[in-house]
């Protein structure tokens, strides 16, 4: 069983990397109607997708799944449209592929420059959500990569009937259908091939809970860009104009409680802790948000906030829940972000010029922000149409990955016979 | 032991990174000032690392380490003169960090940008050279990161005075002495602590044998920017220049025999074998070059040419060897460059305009090369100024690896109260 499997992904790899072959070269033209029939079949095809979640659901329901995971597993006809709303826009997307930059001769008389191309093979591994599936495969397609998809096991049924019209649709265009593969199998063994089939894979992108992330860049043999977690700080300066740093600390808490960009805790200089913080907790405990404080903010705010842990500064607690700590200056702020946090998105609230300029040069994280939300830390806020994860890496891509993340550079030379003296 | 060298290795971790992140906003008159402290130290004590330098050499010979391993090994006066050129040409460098680019207004009134920052903290693990030492410590420290450096064993003196200089010297300046480590210790264990080190360092950089490269791969966790091999090509199309073919051809393969970006395949295409073969055999045979061709070849030029094995068409001579196959067309070609390359340095020769553009877009290596030989693929030759390695990856970094690579861009927003609605 164990040789199947790892035969079975070899298979796919191959497959794969075929077919990154041809897709490197494929025109936009094609790749744009490749997409195009995807939508069209997926849109012939609704019920027969729709009908393989609901066994997935009905399973997920067996196995006592919880609330949230079953909610994420769902495909709903209006998820479904949203789905094709997303097609359309990759389908709308600058094709990054073949563009090139920086052509210029040198002394030798060759003219150099760079030509963005494909990775060639991406490794997707992710959870429950089905639709990731089809953002994952359009993204892949447009960016010229072929890839091979490794749902969850509780949405297989789902992405196998997916996988079966992409494929489907693929084999009536120009490129070739296993351009887009599903894993079908639930074994875990396939997981551990895929990401040590450095000969077929160019990189792996997971997405899901940490424990997942941590397993696979353990284990991988092949590059990763892997989205951990997001600790993400909004840090109100002394000079912070009032009218920016209450709606802000607000915003970036209580827009949207799930999710990576959502502020964990909030750094509150010394010198306007006493008139800022009894403001600030009044529109949280509105909103029904739980405080932790450090000392000097439990001074200040007394029974309206518990005391934090050293816990508390290192937890994403993606619910209604938020750790507040007064810092003498922004060094000290700076130092606990940079400990702390998760190098994700971190905010200063200052109308100070200078120490904007410094918090954007010494924060370490992946989006650093002056005077907005943390919340804008995402693809489509940031112009990218799409992205297929946020990345928490330095290498390759950081923050949130689009189209470009699915690219690399290579050199070209154009020249007139020139050798080497 | 294996305890204390953990430990020991932890140090040197938590030392990097608390100096990378000073050296992440350390101004470029800051960072050239330390430049110019270290060579002038270099300069005031060559005589005391040119000492040690003599004793890892006597070890060396005691120990009959072959000769050009010994010869990588040695510093000549005129090597440390060459060193230290090479770390004024460093200082000249423009410095890459703080460059803001693509700042733009986002519908939502945010300004978004991207900012070039320091990766943090660089391993570098390397063989016997000495010199890298100083090219891998000047550009980590002119791209505001903090290195670790770990040379081979038969360079450990040398490489432990270099370290002595260079902190004395740093300890002068505003910038951390522990900016620059060198590991002191020839425990292999090392090597396996440091690229394990995922709290500490952010990139690892092997430069050296295909085994310590795979070693690396398999053992990291954490990202790996590696150089495995050069198997380069040169593919003579129908449609070649004659003028332009030959020089090339045998420049590729001539110019220096023990570097990456040699030629080690010669494709030639069946329409003008004929003609061509025998005139560039001619000129190989001139310079003792021995060749292994296919049948084809074998066929044309007789008793000029070995038979080649399927061996050949995967084998870096890194010497006066020369594979060579004749090929239907470029299609061909392209097949067996891809399927038998590295997917370091390949070239086409040829006067056709859409074949060119073709073999530029499906050719999967770092450099692809029209009309000129494929030695041009180094740092200097592309005007990087200095390189840290030539990466045969496609993430992050490709090709020649200088300044640039070491580095990556986060995201800044730069708002005005605006808030996620």
């Amino acid at each position: 069983m164990q040789q199947s499997i790892e035969q079975y992904m070899q298979q796919l790899g191959k497959q794969a990397r075929a077919a990154a072959q041809v897709l490197a070269f494929a025109s936009t033209k094609t790749k744009n109607n490749a997409l195009q029939a995807i939508h069209d079949a997926l849109v012939a095809h609704q019920s027969q997708i729709l009908a393989a979640n609901k066994i997935d659901m009905e399973k997920g329901q067996q196995n006592s799944l919880d609330a949230a995971l079953l909610d994420r597993l769902e495909l709903t006809p209006k998820r479904f449209e949203g789905m094709l709303q997303g097609l359309k826009d990759v389908i709308g997307l600058t094709d990054p592929i073949g563009e090139i930059t920086d052509l210029a001769y040198r002394p030798s008389g060759i003219q150099l420059g760079k030509m963005r191309v494909p990775l060639g093979v991406v490794g997707m591994i992710y959870e429950s959500r089905p639709n990731v599936t089809l953002e994952a495969a359009s993204l892949a397609l447009k960016s010229g990569n072929a890839i091979i998809l490794r749902g969850g096991s509780e949405a297989l049924e789902s992405n196998k009937a997916l996988a079966q019209v992409i494929q489907n649709a693929l084999k009536t265009t120009e490129l070739p259908h296993e351009a887009v593969q599903v894993i079908e199998t639930s074994d875990r063994a396939a997981v551990g091939e895929l990401i040590t089939l450095t000969e077929y894979v160019d990189v792996i992108i997971p997405r899901g809970g940490k424990g997942l992330i941590q397993r696979i860049t353990n284990e991988a043999r092949i590059p990763v860009i892997k989205h951990l977690d997001g600790n993400c700080h909004v840090y109100v300066e002394a000079q912070a104009d009032m009218t920016k740093a209450l709606p802000i600390a607000l915003n970036a808490k209580t827009h949207r409680y799930g999710v990576c960009n959502a502020m964990e805790t909030l750094l509150v200089d010394q010198a306007i802790a006493t008139t800022f913080l009894p403001e600030v907790a009044k529109l949280y405990l509105e909103k029904e948000v739980e405080l932790r404080g450090c000392e000097q903010t439990q001074a200040i705010l007394g029974d309206a906030v518990k005391a934090a842990t050293e816990d508390d500064w290192h937890t994403e607690y993606l619910g209604p829940i938020l750790a507040v700590k007064v810092v003498k200056d922004m060094n000290e702020a700076i130092q606990h972000i940079n400990h702390y946090g998760s190098h994700h998105t971190d905010a200063i609230i200052t109308e100070n010029f200078s120490l904007a300029q410094q918090f954007l040069a010494r924060v370490d994280s992946s989006s650093v922000v002056i005077n907005a939300s943390t919340r804008f830390a995402d693809g489509f806020e940031y112009g990218l149409g799409a992205e297929i994860g946020i990345s928490t890496d330095k290498i390759h891509a950081r923050g949130p990955v689009g189209l470009e993340g699915l690219t690399s550079q290579k050199w070209i030379i154009l020249g007139h016979g020139e050798i080497r003296e």
